[in-house]
């Protein structure tokens, strides 16, 4: 490295009081839920942690990443781990795997358990083959002890959480209704440790996606701007996750909402007058970002992607100014919409009323995905949906990961976009219904286009919200950046004061 | 970037005649062998490719990377499809799935096979759903068409392959035991158009592990020189993928052989004084590189640390120069542990008679891996034990990932190491039959030192090898590019001449 090292950062100490409290809102709740339905304060909430995985029938082992609620309850990063809070004490144990001898020969040293009661500061630490023993010796009520397994759905995969098996189950009694919403819940709310987290993720994805975009060139491959991305935040952050596959799309790939992955990879050459789209967000300690910043290849914005980009910025803007407890996602979903529709009018793309477009759900025409979704330990963090929640059927509404009112504590995306899809744009310029407000000419002229999206992970305080992600927004700042000026990120501090956001 | 790039590479061309190559290869074995069995060649050869895979309940996507045998045979990125070849006529068919209409909305154009005919070069391309049809339209014999099926046993991870599963598969009989065997044995011989890759990935490789040799410093964190790694071979080699998580050891990690997972995750900062292990490689289009260099972080050798690094160096090279066809990979690893036994002698930290030494299985103790294992398209490339061979018992041995005789067009990485593992050495110590040979004192002095590996991909030829791996390996050689002197890498041509390595 130069002397002058590309980052302000460092990698900040992880607190593991992240956890016990993590932990301990959990105990809270669910004794307060039990106590409501009149139910005994006993029992065990029980969590098995991931598995490393290999890949197909080859010893190639994946790189481990834990289980996300395991993650949010221990903070654990091996492999292999059980975890159990006692209802009735609130003492919170591990349990680890006995390894065999020649683990200390192929992947280092095999720590006692009092390695990892010191490390993750849970009240006692134990080997994952005693668990039925050390559960039932620990029960005082009578009958067989109730264990509290996590089941549930998660509303973006429409899958269900694997549930936690080990020897000596049967002798238990198992409920799995009650835990997965309430911890699910528990997730939804930040607490400020969690919050420091999330902003150091956006502190250095932030400084990340500028350093990219001054060293974005004409001539260079999109995998390239991923791997400078990944450089910054590893080397400088110490994030050795991302929250997802890193999305560089530029020119028509910009249309593509999930481009980057294998089908998809990243590899076309960036040509004079593109805009590039690049979503991209590292994770530090399970904590996550997801930031998208788009600008084009050469700095410099043409009059047709100033319209485009003024479009998508000023609906980012409306709906962060408007966010505040209480106010409906599903109405800030609309208040984007509404807001790049009328700009699209304003821009001549768009003929008619702006009301009615609404009401035909033209918005969903331009932007078919949700305007964001809840964001910590998971990119799509779970609890968008309560259970019994209905999901929106219509247009565009039917995308949104959740529909709930917000919530002080909760971190949101806030990612208005705004693209040329054919998929979509053809059939609505047949359609009898939208077919009237389409100036073809203009449309037809940025079919090529792709699209722009910005997005910023935002966290919403007790009286409105703080935007964590600092990247350059305006498009004067843009070009500023992108032709060697300084851009600051001045840090949020989320541990000061009362300690309330 | 600077004007000036540090890379004098870029990403080749990657020639689909590689795959029909390989398609062909496997039609005249199998044909070949059901000649031999005087059995009818008709039938297909069906695979079903690799699927992506979401992380737990979320719908967090893990990049996909194809299964090895299906990229081998028919070089796709994408996940799942599938893929035959007719052992009647040598014709060869992908069968793509059907994307549903939004799928071009989130992930991308939907391609028409004609796409995918023209990308993979295969005869015909149709679509997931009509495999059962097709296949038994395409059959011109009587009965039930046979399909030959990938079953079999990976023998180091001890799976075996995943069984191919699709609709209507009931109207076909199989065959289980008839191609893992011949195809394995394919993957083990090299084209020279696989060598072709498998030098590219040598070389970006080579050049990144001296790029990070430069940069390293006293005071960095391990994982740092694993982000510059990565940084170098996509950023200017396109490799998005690694063949295995990069191994950052210093000091004492350096006696850790597969350290750098979540568990044990380069996260040392590097102290005055300790050497280094990096064992890293970069894959470009399936094809892998495995290659470990060790050197002390400040850039000078001490004498401990020159006697160690000599002792495997010798090794290395005693090995290399004895490679050539017909040479057993049991008695180079046997001619790797007589050197360093010999060299710990001649430094005295080993006392008494080699050929004692050697009957004792003392090496084991220094060096508890395997001398180096096939290398292609998976790290650990399949066919290290022809079926119904046994694995050798004894210690050291017992860790061999092969002990077949070498053949022509074999990639094997040569990989000799010296650690000072506790849990191996303190036994030893203790041991009757082999205590005799340690002096104490000087293996007491050395006993946090940790190891030293020194691993190159070396081709066997018709005559002798060639070391596919350019680093810097003798001390002077070393020292100088660490202390900015510049290092040229030749590249080797597989492509010239008669085709024939
Ligand atoms: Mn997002
Ligand atoms: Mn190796």
């Amino acid at each position: 490295m130069a002397s002058s090292s590309p980052s302000s950062m460092s990698p900040p100490m992880i607190p593991m009081e992240l956890h016990s409290l993590n932990r301990e809102k959990l105990f809270n709740s669910l004794r307060d839920h039990l106590t409501s339905c009149a139910r005994p304060l006993q029992g065990f909430v029980l969590l098995q942690g991931g598995e490393e995985q290999t890949r197909h029938c080859t010893d190639h082992l994946e790189l481990f990443r834990q289980e996300s609620y395991f993650a949010y309850l221990f903070g654990v990063e091996e492999p292999g781990f059980y975890g159990t809070i006692d209802i009735a004490s609130g003492k919170s144990m591990l349990f680890i795997p006995r390894l065999p001898v020649d683990y200390a020969v192929w992947m280092g040293k095999i720590q006692p358990p009092s390695h990892f009661q010191e490390k993750y500061k849970v009240t006692q630490v134990l080997y994952t083959d005693e668990i039925k023993d050390v559960l039932l010796d620990h029960y005082h009520a009578t009958g067989a002890p109730l264990l509290f397994l996590l089941h549930g759905l998660n509303t973006d995969s429409n899958k269900y959480s694997k549930l936690a098996e080990f020897q000596g189950i049967e002798k238990f009694q198992t409920d799995l209704n009650t835990l997965h919403p309430i911890l699910t819940e528990c997730r939804v709310i930040k607490s400020n440790l969690e919050l420091a987290l999330i902003q150091y993720a956006n502190d250095i994805s932030s400084e990340a996606h500028v350093e990219v975009m001054r060293k974005t060139k004409v001539g260079m491959k999109e995998y390239q701007l991923e791997s400078m991305f990944l450089h910054h935040t590893y080397m400088y952050g110490g994030c050795r996750h991302c929250s997802y596959t890193c999305i560089c799309a530029t020119g028509d790939n910009s249309a593509v909402l999930h481009y980057g992955h294998a089908a998809a990879p990243n590899d076309k050459t960036l040509q004079e007058g593109d805009m590039a789209l690049l979503d991209m967000g590292a994770e530090y300690h399970f904590y996550g970002s997801d930031i998208t910043c788009s600008f084009p290849v050469n700095g410099r914005f043409t009059r047709d992607q100033s319209l485009l980009y003024t479009a998508v910025l000023d609906a980012h803007d409306a709906v962060i100014s408007a966010m505040r407890p209480g106010v409906s996602w599903v109405d800030m979903h609309k208040l984007a919409e509404r807001v790049i529709l009328e700009s699209l009018k304003k821009g001549n793309l768009l003929v008619g009323d702006v009301d009615k477009m609404m009401a035909e759900r033209l918005g969903a025409v331009f932007m078919p995905h949700g305007l964001g979704h809840l964001l910590g330990i998971d990119t799509h963090d779970p609890g968008g949906y309560l259970k019994g929640a209905e999901r929106p059927k219509e247009p565009g509404l039917s995308s949104l990961r959740t529909s709930r009112k917000l919530l002080k504590g909760m971190v949101i995306t806030v990612e208005p976009g705004c693209y040329f899809i054919d998929a979509l744009l053809l059939p609505a310029l047949e359609s009898p219904a939208v077919s009237e407000f389409f100036n073809r000419v203009e449309i037809n002229r940025f079919r090529a286009f792709g699209g722009v999206r910005i997005e910023s992970d935002v966290c919403v305080t007790s009286s409105g919200c703080v935007n964590m992600s600092k990247c350059p927004r305006k498009i004067e700042e843009i070009e500023a950046v992108m032709a060697g000026a300084p851009w600051p990120i001045e840090k949020t501090t989320f541990l000061s004061g009362n300690g309330q956001v």
